[in-house]
């Protein structure tokens, strides 16, 4: 580990990824809660999803969420779009970052958005050009990039090409999702090594779940490969549809303070942060699964 | 991370450093957790502690759980003494391995054994010979390795110094403890390559908390320096005093599925041993802080 980034962009993924996943919350709440993560330094934040409200409820107020953000200048807001459909609300709304997912795996791609990966594929080629011809950038997202709750294995080889055609297809940036938490570092040394050999140049993000314990592991992993971008959700907000009480994405604050560690900048203020956290928790009414949230940083000592 | 051993010793930790930190459990619940560990593949357990009823409630019962515990002929059972009386009671219960404690810490090891690490240190020594003149193996555990709840930092180097030390007075074996979960990988790097630079036969174990969230990157940060010996808890039994609500040492579970992963064997059968976590969950009465406990290992598929 003696080369890695000196500097890495976290994407908070909470108010989109975590609260997806979370009893719906009053759209006040999420407004709040974008907001206070637009003061700890953090510069790109995944701040709704445009989906069908009937699909995910939790997300059915992105448009008023979107519209009562204090938008800042030096973040950058995302939304993730499920088509062209929502692609165009959501530009129309303004967002200037678009997110649009392909799962690897077959299966789960039929389970999840009821069409083919290659399906998939075509379309987001549609929603890359709109986004682009509105003068929006547009990240392709390959799910269960490093395994399948239902398939099990995915074969490395069908995550990269996807990526590559998603690449092909004028795609800004492509980000690799550990949907279910299935990733370890050997699978993320496969899957993004076979991407860096075909493109060297992809600017490419993380997106870990630490369902199983592995995220900070897998983060290590990608950092030592160069990777400087990962999401991370504040206080691992969310979860997994398929396991529950099993974890959601890695906690932004446990990933600041990790990487704070390895000497690593993420110009995030970890206190602001933490507070934040604590916010989140009173928001969706539980305790959140983050560690450093419960313990405070090492910093943090006991008096005697 | 290309050259990391083939193989590696777990230690479970969960009888002794897990049911320390938990309200009191029943004599008969301890051994019949110490019995179903050693029904795992799992060759090393600590089991109990030999101190003083009134410092720790929850070991008062350490000679009824030993002598309850079948002991098997494959499984090395340790016991935690804190001084010459503890170790010639568990000698003469017939324990042939023991852990003996000192802080890097001056606070935290005065707080702790109301002694200066120099009179820790020289008790040791007695600790050992008694050891050795009954036959046993003696490890000596620095404790607050990677940082003290009281004192913040801890020089590497009076780390190192006390095990140097522990290693002339003949400990056969060393443990760095993170007793509070203050490690990260390159606080690992800097005591263990400092110790294995002076004593590189070392016989050396890593003990974890993931009480900040990185106890996984550092059991890889550890493996990738050559060690073959981690400390783990089964389902993450234990906590923190220090930190309410913290959590305790790295899961036992969490470790082998990495592990794993990561192609290193540990010789553990990793489904019994999530059925004796979800018993360690029944016995304290309480929800265990390992992800992979609620998740399940990547193999278990979601039926379509």
């Amino acid at each position: 580990m003696s080369d890695v980034p000196s500097r890495v962009v976290l994407r908070e993924v909470g108010p989109r990824d975590g609260l997806q996943n979370e009893d719906v919350v009053p759209t006040a709440a999420k407004v709040e809660l974008i907001d206070a993560l637009g003061g700890t330094g953090l510069v790109e934040i995944e701040a709704v999803s445009w989906v069908h409200p009937r699909a995910i409820p939790q997300m059915a107020d992105a448009a008023e969420v979107w519209q009562a953000v204090d938008q800042r200048e030096h973040v950058t807001y995302s939304a993730l779009v499920p088509n062209l459909v929502g692609a165009r609300r959501a530009l129309a709304a303004g967002f200037t970052e678009l997110e649009v997912v392909v799962s690897a795996s077959r299966t789960h791609n039929l389970r999840n958005l009821n069409r083919t990966p290659e399906e998939s594929l075509d379309q987001i080629a549609e929603v890359v050009a709109a986004a682009h011809a509105a003068g929006a950038r547009c990240q392709v997202i390959v799910a269960t990039a490093f395994g399948c709750p239902y398939e099990g294995e995915v074969d490395p080889a069908r995550v990269v090409d996807h990526a590559v055609r998603a690449i092909a297809d004028g795609a800004d940036s492509i980000c690799f999702g550990d949907t279910t938490g299935m990733g370890s570092p050997p699978r993320v040394r496969r899957v993004v090594g076979g991407l860096l050999e075909r493109e060297p140049d992809v600017e490419l993000g993380l997106h870990f779940h630490d369902t199983r314990g592995t995220g900070m592991a897998n983060l290590v992993a990608g950092l030592e490969l160069g990777v400087t971008r990962f999401d991370a959700s504040v206080g691992g907000l969310g979860g997994c549809p398929y396991a529950p009480g099993a974890s959601g994405n890695i906690a932004t604050e446990e990933a600041v303070y990790l990487l704070h560690e390895l000497g690593v900048e993420t110009g995030v203020d970890l206190d602001a942060l933490l507070d934040v956290a604590h916010a989140a928790s009173r928001i969706v009414g539980r305790e959140l699964p983050s560690r450093l949230l419960k313990a405070g940083p090492r910093t943090r000592l006991t008096p005697l």
